[in-house]
C-alpha cells in the first residue's frame, strides 16, 4: 500500500480531528457511543461539506471504508490514553489546530484539481478546515469555536495565501504543503497563547 | 395503486415521524405553521441526508408530491387527536421509536441497491433512522435525543446487524424486514422503560 | 454587462441578506471576521440549500466570484454606515423582509425551470427565502426567526400563490415579479408592526 502525499495529509487530519472530537465529547461527559459519533462528525464534517459543495457524491467515507476505521481506531486510542492526560483543554486545542492546518491544505489541493480560482480555493480550504470543528461544537451545543474571540478561520486564510504564493516558487510541492500546514497550525496556537484578537467593531465596554 | 414492501415501510415511517414531530413541536408550544414545519423536517430529514450523501438528487420529496401530502395529513390527524391524549411524552416516544425502526431498514435497503458494503449499509440505515429526530431536536433548540442517556443509534446498529444476518437465512425478505424493524423499536422502547444505558467513561460523580 | 431580471432580483436579495446578516452579527458583538462570515452564511444559505436539493453542483458561489464580492462589499458598506443608524433591530427587520421577498421569487423561478409542480415551486421558493435567516440565527445561537411568533414562512407561501396566479394573467412577467416580492415583504413587515400571529393550538395560559 503506497500513499500519495495528499492522502497522508488527509489521514493525519482525520486522526487529529477524531482525537479533538473525543476530547470535546469527554469534556461534555457523553457516553461512549456519543464520543464515537462526535469523533466521526468532527473528522468527516469538513470533507463532507466540501464534497457536497462540489457535488462529489456518493461521499468518500461511504464508499471507502478506510475512513471509518481510521476514525474508530484514533478515537479508541484517544479514549484509552485519556488517563495519562492532565489537561483536556490543551490537548483538544493542539489536535484541533493540527487538523485545521492539515485539512485546509488538503481542501485547497482538491479545489485546485477542479480548476477553481485562487479565491475559491482558499474559501474551500477554509471550509474544509473549519467545518468539522463547527459541526462538533454545534452538536455539543457549544458556541462554535470559530466565533470565539481568538483567530480561527483567519489562520486558514493566511495559510491559504501563503500556500498559493509558495506554489509559485521553485519549492517542491510537498515542502510547500508542510510549510503552509505549519503556518495555519502555528498562527492558531500562537493566537490562543498570546490572546491575539481581531480589531473590535465596537466601543470598549 | 400498488405499493412495494419498501414503499409501505417508507410511508409508515413518514407517518410515524410526522406524528412524533407534531408532539415535539406542541410540547414547545409552536404555532400551527411551526408544527407543520417540524413534522416535515422530522419526517424528511433522514431520507434527505441519505440522498445527499448518495448524490441522489433532485430530492424525492420535491419531485414526488405524495410525501408532502402524507406529512400534511398525518400532522393534521395528530393535531386533531391531541385532545384525546393524556401523555405527550409517551406518545412522542412511541412514534419516534417506530419511525426509527422503519427508516433504519428502509435506509439499509436503499444502501444495498447501491451495492455498498455491510458496514456502509448499517451506517446509512442508522443515519436515515436517526437524522430526522436529530434535526427535529436541533430545530426545537433541544439537546438531540441521540445524546440523551438512553440507547438510540445503538438500537439502529443492532437492528442493522440482525437484518443482514436474517437476509442470509431462508426467511422471506418481508419477514426479515418486519423482524428487524421490531428489534430496533423494541430495543429503543425497552431501553427507555428500564433505563438501560451504555457504560460510562467517567468515574461516578 | 447586461443582467436578466432574475439576476437583478438575485443580486438585490444577496445584498439585502448580507446587510441583515451584518446587523444580526453586530447585535451579538462578533468580531469583524465573524460579521463577514454571518453575512455570507445569511446571503448564500437559501440558494445553497436550494441547489443541494436540486443537485445543482458545484455550487454557484464557488464557481462565480460575483457573489463573494457582492457579499463582501455589501457587508463592508453596512459596517461603515452602522454609525448613522439608531435602531439595529428595525434595520435588520427591513433588510431581512426585503431579502425574504426577493429570494422567494428567485427560488420559484429556478424551480419552474426544472419543471416542478406548483406545490414544489412554492416549497422551493419558501426554502430559498427562509433558509438564510434560519442558518444565520442558528449560527448566532438564537432561536430561528421562523419560529418566533410573527408570520414568516407564511408570507413566502402567500406570496408564492399570488405569484403563480399573476403569471396566469396577461401581466408582464417582470411586473408579476415585483408585485409578488412586495406582497411577501409587506406581509412580513405588517405582521411584525401589528403583531399578527397564527391562531394558537393551545388554551391561553
Amino acid at each position: 500500500m503506497k500513499f500519495t502525499f495528499l492522502e497522508i495529509i488527509d489521514i493525519l487530519g482525520v486522526m487529529a480531528f477524531s482525537i479533538s472530537g473525543v476530547f470535546a465529547a469527554m469534556e461534555k461527559r457523553l457516553d461512549i457511543f456519543g464520543v464515537f459519533i462526535i469523533a466521526f462528525v468532527t473528522a468527516m464534517g469538513g470533507g463532507t461539506l466540501r464534497d457536497l459543495i462540489l457535488g462529489n457524491t456518493p461521499l468518500f467515507w461511504l464508499t471507502d471504508k478506510t475512513f471509518g476505521w481510521l476514525v474508530f481506531s484514533s478515537a479508541l486510542m484517544a479514549i484509552f490514553f485519556r488517563k495519562y492526560l492532565r489537561n483536556f483543554r490543551k490537548t483538544l486545542l493542539l489536535f484541533d489546530s493540527l487538523g485545521l492546518g492539515l485539512f485546509t491544505i488538503a481542501g485547497m489541493q482538491i479545489a485546485m484539481r477542479y480548476g477553481l480560482s485562487a479565491t475559491a480555493c482558499i474559501a474551500l480550504g477554509t471550509i474544509t478546515g473549519c467545518f468539522g470543528g463547527i459541526l462538533r461544537d454545534i452538536t455539543l451545543n457549544k458556541i462554535p469555536i470559530i466565533f470565539e474571540k481568538e483567530i480561527y478561520a483567519s489562520a486558514c486564510i493566511v495559510g491559504g495565501v501563503v500556500y498559493l504564493l509558495l506554489l509559485k516558487t521553485t519549492l517542491i510541492r510537498e515542502v510547500a504543503d508542510v510549510i503552509s500546514i505549519c503556518v495555519v497550525t502555528c498562527i492558531r496556537l500562537l493566537a490562543v497563547r498570546f490572546d491575539v484578537r481581531l480589531p473590535s467593531l465596537y466601543r470598549s465596554q
